[in-house]
């Protein structure tokens, strides 16, 4: 099933791809896609909906936003492809690299990114998010942590390299500029999705393209990371994790490849749709 | 003026200080003290309402909780003091060190923090928290930030030093566990802190005093660190901001100074109340 929110900012609709290809509008069921419609058998709820028959088609919107509302935290890791790792200079990590992003970077996927104000390395990275559905809390196994995903998306986890790694180390500096993190067009959920190791995931700017990875090249998989992040906070319904990005990042190619106002980014991932993103400046 | 919440965790009741001392509810008034409700001048129909002495007094309770509602984010300032640089190894930054915590960290300030798993380097760090009242995006100069703090209170920026220098460089793995930011007991509005870079910090381990600060020694002070921030993220209001600890910290101190189920933590800073907190094992 794919679950979405369309409408405008601050005002999205809750609403589902049902079976004909029609957008069909949840207000009858929640208010929102958030954390509490995710923990408490939402989707559960829409399935037996859709298979009913009741839902009435969501009618014209402008826009479709990021498919989950803010959440409790956006968690990130790092380095997790090899040929990503080696781009930027490291070395594969032993254990994932663990770090965060303002939850308000948060947008739809096809919403303008803005680079930030006395930015000069803005730069794109195309990643398979998963979104929690239940509490994690110290998962006894990587094999536990199916039952804790309600499902999956694309995000941009777009970073400002220099305000990241030359401005004192931490990364979170260059990763929680406004509009960072387009999600979306939607949550898919793992029935839909398959195999998570099995995703390819491309990213284009301005046509030509950047990025061409597989999620079966991540060195922790999704389980790994959602059990391994259970060992050192609580996960909470709604909250997002970026698993890492490929090869293929403006950081690895030089100068010229980073974004600026005027570009057009293009990402898909197998199964999870498309983004079109405009870069405009801050 | 004091405001603060009390009652279980997840059923906090508004309340606020009255000039005789006197802790008065203010459900009347609002549901609860959040971002919604500072960006709303909820503080000046707070003051009002004393004033017009219609507040009836809250009645007993059992629990202070943290004095805002759970925050959209939670920004820390590393290595904020040049004598806790210095004790743990790193030079006085030239910049603020920024990063995150994950916003469901944050507890009330007597509740128990826990030792996560695994754990054997828990720290403690007593911290001038700023609570955020209006947005800031691009603030032109640190001057303009005092018109974005809505007030300031204790915290204590619980940290796994083992997780956070050891497992991978990037700190918020050591600072996002559970019960991690006790936070309160008030949110003291800036008329009543008066200068918030004359404000003596102590912080105690079964009796023991271990850090003993002033927040003249910051080496950004509060407002530098807001404007700053607001360069690189937009805060919002309720958004928390915890500004860096003075040395003492058990990292500094050596292996026995860490924290162990069963040790008592007590903390205060001059103006902005006491906490108390007991350590207990995740």
């Amino acid at each position: 099933m794919r679950l979405l929110r369309v409408g405008p900012s601050g005002g999205e609709r809750p609403a589902v791809i049902g079976p004909d290809g029609r957008v069909l509008d949840l207000s009858s069921l929640t208010a929102d896609i958030d954390g509490a419609f995710l923990a408490d058998d939402g989707v559960a709820r829409v399935q037996a909906a859709v298979a009913a028959g009741t839902l009435l088609e969501a009618g014209p919107y402008e826009r479709v936003g990021a498919p989950v509302a803010r959440p409790g935290k956006i968690v990130c890791i790092g380095l997790n492809y090899s040929d990503h790792a080696e781009e930027t200079g490291a070395e594969s990590p032993a254990e994932p690299v663990v770090f965060l992003k303002a939850s308000n970077t948060l947008v739809g996927p096809d919403d303008t990114v803005l680079v930030p104000r006395r930015s000069v390395k803005t730069d794109y990275e195309v990643e398979l998010a998963v979104i929690i559905g239940r509490t994690a809390r110290y998962l006894d196994s990587p094999a536990e942590a199916a039952g804790v995903i309600a499902g999956y998306a694309i995000a941009n986890d777009v970073s400002e390299r220099e305000f990241q790694n030359e401005r004192g180390g931490q990364w979170d500096k260059g990763k929680s500029c406004e509009t960072f993190n387009p999600l979306g067009p939607w949550l898919v959920t793992p029935d839909e999705v398959g195999d998570p190791q099995a995703l390819g995931l491309r990213l284009w700017v301005n046509g030509e393209p950047r990025q061409n990875g597989d999620t079966k090249n991540q060195i922790f998989d999704v389980q790994h990371v959602i059990w391994y992040l259970s060992q050192f906070m609580v996960l909470e319904p709604g909250d997002i994790v970026n698993t890492g990005t490929p090869a293929g990042v403006a950081l690895g190619r030089g100068p010229e490849a980073y974004l600026r106002s005027g570009d057009v980014v293009e990402i898909e991932i197998d199964g999870l749709g498309r983004q079109r993103q405009k870069v405009a400046q801050a």
